[in-house]
């Protein structure tokens, strides 16, 4: 569940938006571009959860690969999509993992 | 709801963890550190939602200003009982927002 990404510098683009009312094909786009996104290059990990607030956290390996699944054809048709009907709002900010650490219980 | 963070460069610090089970004065403490954050200097801003996953993003002026909330009495209290009690596990990165862009339907 939490991705397990190498050490850092790596890059998260934090996905946080507002979904509009019912799901309008919305669940299956969502299964599909997490799929299609394991598959790109440079793709470290992804989490997810949604209450009112959805945050989706992406991890990559550089601004390159980033800047290539954003312009991705099928991706690029679910973003329109996105604006149309899916979300009342969404914010992307672009960051550079600098430092990282974690607990595990034993 | 999203966060109405400034122009970047600023921080994010990308918390992510798996609860443990029941509630263990867990909801009251992750309120009353959501209150007490709002109050740092150089605190911009945080988002959550929870799901299997938990994420909460925390925005941030600067290192300083992380370090100094990391290093807060009560917070530190906090973080040991989140160790002890309340997460399975948890990862933290610290990630320096480059670039950001958002979407509000009209």
């Amino acid at each position: 569940m939490i991705a397990r990404t190498p050490e850092p510098p790596y890059y998260a683009v934090i996905f946080t938006s507002t979904r509009t009312e019912g799901d309008h094909g919305y669940a299956a786009m969502s299964d599909r571009m997490i799929e299609l996104a394991e598959k790109q290059p440079g793709f470290l990990g992804v989490e997810h959860a949604r209450e009112d607030l959805g945050i989706t956290v992406s991890y990559w390996k550089d601004l390159e690969s980033i800047n290539n699944w954003k312009h991705h054809a099928e991706h690029s048709i679910a973003r329109q999509k996105g604006r149309q009907e899916w979300y009342k709002d969404y914010k992307v900010r672009i960051s550079r993992v600098e430092r990282d650490y974690e607990f595990k219980k034993s």
